[in-house]
């Protein structure tokens, strides 16, 4: 896309809806499951009788969440995210704190997404049960490589499939209520089972059931992931942008809270039984049910009680879940490259991660987002109830920060704020983000409490590795930047006296004779061809020949007692500046450009760590002189690599 | 090591020996194991009655093949190893396969040795049973590390341990035969057990015998690897050199059959009972020993038990056992890279593997190799006996056709030589090299019968792999030298009319401004600075600062509407070529250098790509201006990498 062409596109509710939400809307696919199957350590009917409460305060936590992001959405109408937020708020610390912890996120959107797509998609599947990890693996790979060749979604592309997503989740609620109240609702295959506590949890009570009750409360805070893209995309809204995506973001909250309560009502009026370890837990007549019992996902089991024999429903569910699941992992693949441009500006992580005339930034990014997801899906084997153990942490970090940054953002605009109207609302609007920092903070709390030893533990360090990483790159370019600067005596601009051209010659050969030509255009002060003499008999048949063709430019013969190239000509050239301190010393190298990778390895090699050497010393231009082989014709383009991957559409994501 | 001082060291037979017998000998520290598990296939006696067979087979094949290879040492007094010679005689085709052969088993030498010394250092240190792999992988570390850093074992770092193993062996069977003659020699521990053939075996005869006994005979034939090092190393002698060379070729095959015999007999004497899978296959009162017994290597059984109470004994043998092994690993390290040397100057390998005027060649060799072992040792879990089963393929092909090789080279010398002394000296040579010819094809017949499925298809196939590899390499760099070639027209030469400089210039700092100052320094026809407006502030403040410090280069700027830096500027550099084709572009880019690779990851990655990408654009050449960062001073020499790893002091090998 033209950089004159950006930001056309502005999106209506309708359409800004689904672009944004797919993120937030399907984390109902498995926020639900990790409830259940939380509480179902306890055994018996505790997952029964618990579930709502557990449901109803994820529920709070959302309403808060949404009420305080409306708040940044009017406060920020440029699309400040949770980085930008926290940094021009709390200090770059901060907003690196927040960095850190949004990029692991990224990596684990993608990873709990797609692992959960697949279970869900298996529910119906049956063929792919078995194989999720290899299947998971193969999807990420298929989103990267859309997203490397550029492949834009329109938003009627995200919205088709998220509105077939409420529809469906929806739908088969409203069905199954209309079959409870008509009393026409079945029983659940698995309300059969028993279901028995995890060794060591029988009869829990006092302290370690409260804590059980925080653990499944955490893990359904999963819920909340996501909800802070819409607060990234103001600007692609249609005006008034502020309003628009503040009624958005409270329209994707009602729908998430709907669909969630309603799941984890219906499992209850099912009977469904869902345990982490269905093959011990899950008894049948007094004995396990055995390591053969395939466990359908909530959604999977839901769908398949509901819709009894209509099965092109269940099939219908277990696709549009499967399909949401891989939209959301696609905003990842949109927002990640953002934030890593973004904090490559800022100097914060390598400059090639920028855009700045660089088209291959956005593949870098892709790359490894990629990469790292994929290493997650293979290590947890693409179980979403390891991953989502990492998942939480990062989203309340984010939040928690991001809402204190706004507490902060209201205290400093009342300080100027003097129209009483426009004071109390800021002062509305600071209370509810208050609420949002304190209850953030409480859930960031809880989450690390209950889930640190279970994997919370490496998705802190992960960011603190990040986060000492960028640290480290930002004073590195800070350091380079002071040591470049120029002073403003002029003595830098000292024009060097003489030039000292130097053509490097190993034989005689087409590139050879071109490099010496083009010396010899640019008149230096003094030109001479110099070889180094390693075989004798060679460097005397190469004397030769150089007499014999009367070449215009006198040869020298360097020695190489060590049978060694590139020190001897790094030696002769730093005598021929100690000699003449003001001349500059050019050294020209012949080289052959060839067109397939693996021929450019039996090239060159020598020629490449010669002119690595060369850089180090001080008053030395080092030029190439490329001679194309045929082989390289229509190779330019193959060379750029990666491909196009250019700058995604409407910018997404957190 | 100076060039003017190699081949100042000639070595006389008794260092000679050592030298260049560390590989041969120490073969008889696995060759008569594998001639024993192979034989117990077939469990009951069928070892002891069988073994000595073998072990005379294998002698007489020793004595053909050392008879032989005296005649290629006086045909070849230079050293011609056995690729040069099926060069010379058959061609390049059987050169390039005996070099692939040859490839193929340096990397076995150095697995199965390690691997084998590692097993019989086991015997006297217990510590290390069930740690094989990782030792041994750790001791290809430590030798690649020693060989990376060019320690060089002189010749008596070589002649003290070989001497050591040779007394150990042949003292330790000695007292043993004292023994036996006094009737005071006691059974081995193993002696005890019964022994049962594999499964399927029972009652083996006929063909199926026939076929274990060649079995057998293959794995013995492990004894001749190495034989054919002093037929390289002929140079290396005093003078008479191939006389010197032929009587110690002799001396070694005497030690090593004495050797090899003595064992075969005191493993009947003491009545060892040694099996592949000892666990199933030894029974003590006819119930198998079971997983839990460690089977030691037939020399550590022996030692243990001719030494009985004498455990400083079984320590030394287990000692120089370990010691010479390492040793014969130790010339691999030592040919293969030299092999290879030679192979990339035929340009049947990258050019950077030569040596020519590349210090660093040899650490490529050594890498390459350690990186191959290291390979083999963990997917064969260091075990010696699967190791084997590719092992003795190589040797033989390399054997037959450095032997037909040899009959042609008589067969050539006979049509010209006149003098009858000579041309019985010749006919009577022939005859050895034909019997050796023979000798060798029907062993390697016999290899490739016995063990393909078990292994020795795997080496073919790397071989195949190897000779497909180097031939298209061969392929590539003829057409290249064709390509390259310079006509006798010489309107390669002619001048280029102009030179047209362009400084590319992103920002104004210090790196900016030498290059500028440099490029001035040039007088160039046509000088100007060019950036690419990605972003239109940037653009305008750069160039504010241009016109306030008053620099005296034009400064153009080239629109990018793709906000993509490389493509603007080779379309420009492009443009001015087809203005005036005559002209050649000369296009100077600043850059930074920094001491730490982590830096480098950076910085210049931009220019890199764009560096790229101009190379592939006839008529430019492209100047590197590179300034020096603080960080960069020192780091020079770190830039070179692997450090020295020196030409080898003697050359050795294959």
């Amino acid at each position: 896309m033209r950089s004159d062409r950006l930001g056309e596109t502005l999106l209506p509710k309708r359409i800004a809806l689904p672009v944004f939400a797919s993120d937030a809307l399907s984390s109902v696919a498995y926020a639900p499951d990790e409830i259940f199957l939380t509480l179902a350590v306890a055994g018996g009917a505790f997952a029964t009788t618990h579930s709502w409460q557990i449901g109803l305060a994820v529920v709070f936590v959302m309403l808060v969440v949404v009420a305080s992001y409306r708040q940044n959405v009017h406060a920020y109408p440029s699309g400040g995210g949770d980085y930008e937020v926290a940094t021009v708020n709390l200090g770059p610390r901060a907003g690196l704190t927040v960095a850190s912890a949004l990029l692991v996120d990224y990596v684990l959107t993608v990873a709990v997404s797609i692992s959960s797509g697949v279970q869900n998609a298996a529910a119906a599947l049956p063929f792919l049960k078995g194989m999720e990890m290899p299947v998971a693996i193969g999807l990420v790979v298929l989103l990267t490589a859309m997203n490397l060749r550029g492949v834009r979604e329109s938003g009627s592309a995200f919205a088709f499939p998220t509105y077939a997503f409420m529809i469906g989740i929806i739908g088969m609620s409203l069905f199954g209520f209309y079959r409870s109240a008509t009393g026409s609702l079945p029983q659940a295959e698995s309300a059969q089972f028993g279901l028995l506590p995890e060794p060591g949890a029988e009869g829990i009570a006092g302290f370690a059931m409260v804590f059980l009750l925080l653990r499944a409360f955490s893990s359904g805070s999963a819920a909340l992931t996501g909800v802070e893209a819409i607060s990234n995309g103001v600007p692609a809204f249609k005006k008034p942008k502020s309003t628009n995506a503040a009624t958005t973001l409270l329209l994707m909250g009602a729908v998430s809270v709907t669909m969630m309560m309603s799941i984890i009502t219906l499992v209850n009026l099912t009977g469904i039984k869902f345990a982490e370890f269905p093959g011990t837990q899950l008894t049948l007549n007094g004995t396990p049910v055995g390591e053969a019992y395939n466990q359908d996902t909530i959604i999977g089991q839901l769908s398949k009680t509901i819709f009894s024999d209509f099965h092109i429903g269940v099939v219908f569910i277990s696709i549009v879940t499967g399909i949401i699941l891989v939209l959301a992992a696609n905003t990842a693949f949109n927002g990640f490259p953002v934030l890593a441009s973004i904090l490559a500006k800022d100097g914060f992580l390598p400059h090639q991660l920028h855009t700045r005339g660089d088209r291959l930034a956005f593949s870098n990014g892709i790359l490894i987002l990629a990469g790292a997801a994929i290493f997650l899906i293979f290590i947890y084997d693409a179980k979403v109830t390891s991953l989502i153990q990492l998942y939480i942490v990062g989203v309340f970090v984010s939040f928690t920060l991001s809402q204190t940054g706004m507490i902060r953002h209201w205290n400093r605009h009342l300080r100027t704020e003097r129209d009483p109207k426009e004071r109390r609302r800021m002062m509305r609007s600071r209370i509810i983000n208050t609420i949002g920092a304190l209850m953030s903070g409480t859930v960031l709390l809880v989450v690390l409490a209950t889930k640190f030893i279970k994997g919370a533990g490496f998705a802190i360090a992960a960011m603190v590795v990040l986060f000492v990483i960028m640290n480290r790159i930002q004073r590195h370019y800070a350091r380079v930047r002071t040591e470049l600067a120029v002073e403003d005596s002029a003595d830098e601009q000292l024009l060097p006296s003489r030039v000292h051209a130097i053509v490097l010659v190993s034989k005689i050969h087409k590139p050879t004779l071109r490099a010496l030509a083009y010396a010899r255009a640019t008149r230096p002060s003094l030109l001479e061809a110099v070889t180094v003499n390693v075989e004798p008999e060679e460097t005397q048949a190469l004397q030769d020949e150089w007499d014999r063709r009367d070449i215009p430019v006198p040869l020298k013969v360097l020695d190489s007692p060590f049978r060694e190239i590139t020190s001897s000509v790094v030696d002769y050239v730093k005598s021929v500046r100690r000699g003449s301190p003001r001349d500059v010393v050019m050294v020209y190298v012949p080289e052959y450009v060839v067109g397939r990778w693996w021929e450019s390895l039996l090239h060159n090699q020598s020629a490449l760590r010669l002119k690595g050497r060369l850089y180090f010393t001080p008053g030395v231009m080092v030029t190439s002189v490329p001679w194309q082989m045929r082989s390289s014709e229509g190779a330019e383009e193959r060379f750029e690599g990666t491909g196009s991957g250019a700058v995604g559409s409407v910018r997404k994501g957190k």
